[in-house]
């Protein structure tokens, strides 16, 4: 008789890795936790009715085509309406450069499956998104990596970076996950300068762009890309053909639980996209595309975004404020001009890890530890704030918890150092 | 300046090989043209009323989880849901042996994620289901095939191409897609046998299973599996640890537009499957699952079946009487027991691709090349028929209208060689 063909395949050991956020999600679910950690937007924001209303005139109308099985590259109105959401930013996309996606985190899994050979690097922003790490580790990448400072990833240090031969170059400018940091215009004209002149394209990832909350937008890179190819070219060459693959979502303008995003790029770019995608899910959900076309049309989104921005940004300053009452001065952090999370440094040594456990053990409230979102195994006295989900109340109260716990920690780090200073002097 | 990264990657050029079925579907999208090319089910018989119920009643209800991110693993009333179906076929498996997928499509995808590694054999019945080898082919997999008559695949020949050290073997038991046939209990006996002679794992991929209209329900290969197992180590040692990985869908039973479809395997492969799922696209729309959880739930489900089983019995027996009356007598066709499928072979040296484009440009009708669906260059005198989708008006007529062009081509065919054997002589 044979080995068992999970042990020959090494099925029962663990070596994919886990997602922190998502195992430390199940932790904090016990009603009496007041969590930080997770990336939910706020329920109570959902537009419900709409999408009662929206179900209804659908299944009523296009029944048996919302239940049928649909094209690939998607519902073609509400690829539509997405060229006319690019366009607002300045971008002139076709319906033929745009595929939907069971979420963007499906679109990060086709670009690797697209790219991505074994032991290829990826250039990537220190911290970044977790989600990207995970889909793209399945493709066994590499990591090179650029950190970030209050101006998002830092530019002067890319070209080294670029130099060490990346596949592509993977940013999410605006309010990033999980930094809250945006990036600086002279620091995008930089990367698609070096996008050009290294010829690597760049994924840009943008969930949050719609949510910004202070300060001026900033053109997207995608856009600054093609303004710069045109300008050198003479005149346009038609849209995308350029360096830049963007990606967004509609989970934090309409519903999250839609599974619901799209890509940007050029038409050849998708052709092959589409290909993946009918070996991936054949296609994303009919019924739920035409249910959130119902729902977006008709300017009925940028009202809701508008809706969407006002509360967050009033959660983002009573968190700021909170901050500055409760934290103990040692304790660093970004203030996000939009987006869900905000980002905080802890004095070097402080891990964490080990203060998420006693955060919920004595004082009930969780965060994501910053470490995870390293692809270099940085970031250990790091830590992520989301600001959407939790009410003012709950915030406030949070990050007083928050304050206790580290300054609990810190008092006690610094009596120990002082011992140790006592005992080796 | 760099050379243009889409150059540099090769990703103008079209190498991972497009959908042949997806491209002819939109070829024959015309109005008039009578298809029998696709994998639809009838858009007449989806309970679009009941779709409309459940979702008005899950936004009602449970508007903000049903809009939110959820679990990876599924909606846990739809989990429990599909062990009770599960258990009706003597199958006992827990909540978490099942995953859910975004339709069965991802569940391959999974699996290939999971299991292969460059290079590595598949051993697949020939002609086998499409999507299967598209996803596969993805991950670099290479493809060991056994041929199949009206019993399924001919397990006489299946020791010699197991001796070849396949990854896994892929099955579809039940009225298989492209085939129409089902596999025999005693080669069911036999695959299990292998499987754990030699230590290889069974992908189970049974989307038709329920939709049975003539003879008796054959066991599924995971409880033959299990049985078999249970009886060798004298008790059971819990459900789920052995060799056969089961898929299905609601696609046929429900509605294909929503994706959704589910694994059921061993706990620690469900584990390993929830951690790729993370990456692929966090979870399977939340909305989806709670509809269809409503739909189905409280024995609808059951009715439903029962009524298309009704419906499509029905088209199959038109379809083959049809063929009887109107296909030339060198023409051999499957008489399938169930599923959306029969399978037909013309004489050898007739090409049906050729076939098609003269079907479509002179009768307006059309079917699928057999030759795609054989991962080894075979089956160029096959073609696969759909009766689900055409109303048995439109079956008949389009029968009639293949018939015409079948008889021109081997009229044709046979006058040239008779040409040919003159000029030779």
């Amino acid at each position: 008789m044979a080995t068992p063909w999970k042990d020959r395949y090494a099925l029962r050991t663990e070596g994919m890795g886990s997602s922190v956020i998502r195992e430390l999600l199940k932790l904090t679910e016990q009603p009496d936790v007041i969590s930080f950690a997770g990336g939910l937007p706020a329920p109570e924001m959902f537009p419900v009715e709409e999408f009662r209303q929206a179900s209804e005139k659908v299944l009523a109308e296009h029944g048996a085509k919302a239940l049928q099985y649909g094209a690939t590259e998607g519902y073609m109105p509400l690829r539509s309406l997405i060229v006319k959401q690019m366009a607002r930013y300045g971008i002139h996309a076709r319906e033929d450069n745009i595929l939907l996606t069971s979420g963007s985190q499906q679109a990060l899994d086709m670009i690797g499956r697209l790219l991505i050979n074994p032991g290829d690097k990826i250039l990537v922003e220190s911290p970044t998104y977790l989600g990207a790490l995970q889909a793209w580790s399945a493709y066994q990448a590499r990591y090179v990596s650029v950190p970030i400072d209050q101006d998002g990833m830092r530019t002067e240090l890319l070209e080294e970076a670029v130099r060490s031969g990346p596949k592509f170059m993977y940013i999410l400018p605006n309010f990033q996950n999980p930094g809250g940091v945006t990036l600086a215009l002279d620091r995008r004209m930089k990367l698609i300068q070096m996008a050009e002149q290294y010829g690597i394209p760049i994924i840009e990832d943008d969930p949050y762009g719609q949510l910004r909350y202070s300060g001026e937008h900033l053109p997207p890179l995608v856009l600054l890309d093609c303004d710069h190819l045109e300008s050198r070219a003479g005149d346009t060459h038609g849209y995308f053909d350029g360096n830049v693959i963007y990606t967004s979502t509609f989970s934090k303008t309409l519903a999250p639980g839609l599974r619901l995003g799209w890509i940007v790029a050029p038409v050849d770019v998708i052709k092959r996209c589409v290909q993946s995608k009918q070996g991936m899910d054949l296609h994303t959900s009919t019924f739920v595309q035409m249910v959130a076309y119902e729902v977006a049309k008709d300017g009925f989104l940028e009202q809701h975004v508008r809706r969407i921005r006002q509360v967050y940004a009033h959660r983002r300053d009573v968190m700021l404020a909170a901050m500055e009452r409760y934290f103990p001065e040692e304790v660093q952090w970004t203030r996000p001009a939009g987006g869900l999370f905000l980002w905080a440094w802890l004095p070097e040594g402080m891990n964490t890890a080990e203060l998420l456990e006693l955060a919920v053990q004595t004082q009930r409230v969780a965060f994501v530890p910053g470490h995870a979102f390293y692809p270099d195994g940085q970031g250990k006295n790091t830590m992520r704030l989301n600001f959407s989900n939790a009410t003012p109340e709950m915030i406030e109260e949070g990050i007083r918890r928050l304050g206790v716990v580290l300054k609990a920690q810190m008092t006690g780090a610094a009596r120990a150092e002082r011992l140790v200073e006592r005992v080796t002097a």
